[in-house]
């Protein structure tokens, strides 16, 4: 048997990964993202895996890593070996670790994550910037019980590589969407008697008197402008979180967690 | 008036700047760290600023800010002005915002964090690795209350300047220390009557079970491997987050966010 590995940066699929990973436009044109890294590897659904890059490294690494081969496994020999120079180029990361898949991007709708669910828990996300917080978010949002996250239009884009391995496999499992008006969206859940807080620093009650336990949404707004005042406005409730000491503020991924987790802990039967 | 720009990054000045922001030995045996950005300035204490290097950019940029200029003021005429390329050198970001200083490490004794607070409120961390989720933790723990953190020997340097940095300024109000042995530490811990809880994933009770209106300290390990098996050993008692859907663990910091700040909801008055 003879194997071919892709050796040229000049051979028309590794330019198009290149591309996949730098474009958010070409992701969404194409409806495809960027996945990588042994540890999302695992995570990867086979149905939506549409392409797998490997390394002889990487074959060679994993052959004594039972869960590893079981998943490479799946794909029998759907995959393409390339060069270590090649996947340097390819890779979002410094130290790559020889294994990247092209997977399909999941359309859902705004009608899923606002009903059929026995009280949902949402998380609402204005304008975040940083791809490292987004992913964490997913993260901790599939860990506290999250049902849905929706993000306004001028959110970083989950798709970024960065954002991608910061969910830790979350993005394959929490339905989520992005909407170009967060003020209608939360409209449309206050007729549907969800509760909607939001995250903010001034005029409002601490986060441990809401209740969680009906259905609701907690809404995190931008790193460092927090909510937009008509976003604050459109909610059933300001919420804060108390800060002792001289902080003027919590990173938004933590933010997130200490309400997402209060919910959580509510909710527990 | 002439004003000297320091244009060489042959300075010996500029030299040694370069090499504390690089070197933790060094950083360690002059006593001193280095702390820059416009917002980690307004949190500079004045007594414990040992220099400062502004850029000509920065002086003009503040000229209309009145919080950055009354902190300038606090400094008289004692800084040095650098060029914008000696400052990008010296500078531990991608885009420098041409404040910078040395400032001189505190020392705190054990017997300072385990005594003498009513009710202390203790962080312990052991071997984190990612300097940004340490000084997250940093900034979370101001804000939960926390009296004290203890970290092991095998922690990332808080005064790296991406720990710094993500303190948000919290390095310079809540009391820290190294040590060689957190056994030790744990094992002087509850003699004093301090409940060690240690954050663990297996054979634990959940967190929200826990007791923290007595004295206590919160344990927390590697990203990674969690903590060692002798430190969940010698604390009092393993707590764990309970964890929903398909997600293995929680980012470092965003574990302790969860589990400090469900000890503030609980010592709330």
């Amino acid at each position: 048997m003879v194997i071919s590995v892709i050796t040229s940066l000049t051979n028309p699929k590794i330019k198009r990964l290149i591309q996949l990973k730098n474009k958010a436009r070409l992701r969404n044109r194409e409806g495809v993202f960027i996945v990588e890294g042994s540890r999302m590897f695992l995570e990867l659904p086979r149905e939506e895996t549409a392409e797998l890059y490997v390394t002889e490294a990487f074959l060679h690494f994993i052959k004594d890593k039972k869960r590893l081969t079981e998943q490479l496994g799946l794909f029998q020999n759907q995959y393409e070996i390339v060069s270590d120079d090649v996947f340097a180029r390819i890779s979002d990361t410094v130290t790559p670790q020889g294994v990247l898949a092209v997977v399909k991007q999941k359309k859902y709708e705004a009608e899923e994550l606002l009903s059929g669910q026995t009280a949902p828990l949402l998380l609402v996300i204005e304008d975040l910037q940083d791809p490292g917080n987004l992913g964490t978010m997913f993260r901790t949002a599939e860990a506290a019980g999250v049902s849905g996250i929706i993000m306004s239009r001028e959110t970083v884009d989950i798709y970024n590589p960065k954002a991608v391995r910061s969910t830790m496999g979350s993005i394959f499992r929490v339905p989520f969407l992005y909407t170009d008006s967060l003020t209608k969206i939360i409209e449309d859940m206050r007729r549907r008697d969800i509760a909607v807080y939001a995250a903010a620093l001034h005029r409002s009650v601490y986060y441990t008197e809401a209740d969680y336990k009906k259905d609701c949404a907690i809404l995190i707004g931008n790193e460092g402008k927090g909510l937009r005042q008509e976003t604050v406005e459109a909610a059933t409730q300001a919420i804060s979180i108390p800060m002792q000491g001289k902080v003027e503020s919590l990173n938004a991924s933590v933010s997130a967690a200490v309400l997402l987790y209060e919910a959580a802990r509510q909710r527990k039967p």
